[in-house]
């Protein structure tokens, strides 16, 4: 049983939190207004928007030492759709690294609306959360509780692959808003082995 | 009814060759040894790995003026799998139409192994070419041939979109590598609107 810590109470956090609660794993929610209640969670999903980051990390940098942080992030130029605001050659993942020395950042969730993390369906085939990280037994913990709460959990290599999977984050948002694939399907990841 | 020029008779072009005969289309097929053969068709497919570009334009670059040129190349370090060899802002597609200014260049298949060219399936759903480039004409002369052919077809936006279907590309080469997913599989688009 992993105690997950959420922070964020919006579409995403409201479906990570019951994919966590669905494989027996406790949860605690936080929102913007809770900010001097610590998180005690061994798994903190930062379930906000890519600029809501620094506030967490202002308000919450020194509690997420020794933890594994979840950034589920798509940094996106929102006016544009036609950027990201990160450097070319790094991801918000990267950045919060870097922010953050004393905690195991992970990327994962940003691949998969939210209507998908909660039906457990991309469309026609499960949903598929990926997941970036440099540090192993941080995957496997966080793969744990995704596959523990009925979905596909697929390593996609080390925090570097957060760049490749801001770009289909990226991409999957521009064509859900130009009307090319629906809020509920997306980039389906087809014949996964089993977990 | 379109003429289709494919250089390249590798798996990838023996199967967008297929696609384009099965939707009523004249294909021609060339290798490196037609070098002295002039290519005719209005759509050019250039099948065949990053590395061989530069050899296709010094060979062909004068005969693709006006034409719409299909780049469908992944510019991976095949040593490393750990990064592309285009610049960070960049792709390959890009680079292709700076030194084809009077070609129409578009980037397309390179989100889709060959063996789902061929079936038509990407495991479970149905294959989905993802289409990026600048020219709305050029865009639809290859959406009409991929759908003719069976296969899905989803406009993804500008040239510049090309990097994040590189990204996506590699994402998946390095997927496969790793036995992640199998190379019949991938990334899938579900529930995209009909054609």
């Amino acid at each position: 049983m992993t105690h997950v810590s959420i922070i964020g109470k919006g579409n995403m956090g409201q479906a990570i939190s019951a994919v966590a609660t669905q494989g027996g794993n406790t949860v605690e929610l936080f929102d913007t207004t809770d900010k001097d209640r610590p998180v005690t969670g061994e798994l903190v999903v930062l379930a906000v928007p890519y600029p809501a980051l620094s506030q967490v990390l202002a308000e919450r940098g020194d509690q997420l030492a020794g933890k594994v942080v979840v950034d589920i992030t798509n940094p996106l130029n929102f006016e544009t759709f036609d950027s990201l605001v990160v450097p070319a050659d790094g991801s918000a993942a990267a950045e919060l690294a870097e922010k953050l020395p004393e905690a195991k950042v992970v990327k994962a969730f940003n691949t998969t609306f939210a209507a998908t993390v909660a039906t457990g369906q991309a469309g026609e085939v499960p949903t598929t959360v990926l997941i970036a990280g440099d540090d192993v037994e941080a995957k496997e913990l966080l793969a744990g509780v995704v596959s523990q709460g009925g979905l596909r959990a697929v390593d996609a290599g080390s925090l570097k692959r957060a760049r490749e999977l801001e770009a289909v984050g990226f991409l999957q948002l521009t064509l859900a808003a130009g009307e090319k694939i629906a809020w509920t399907g997306g980039f389906g990841l087809s014949e996964t082995p089993a977990a």
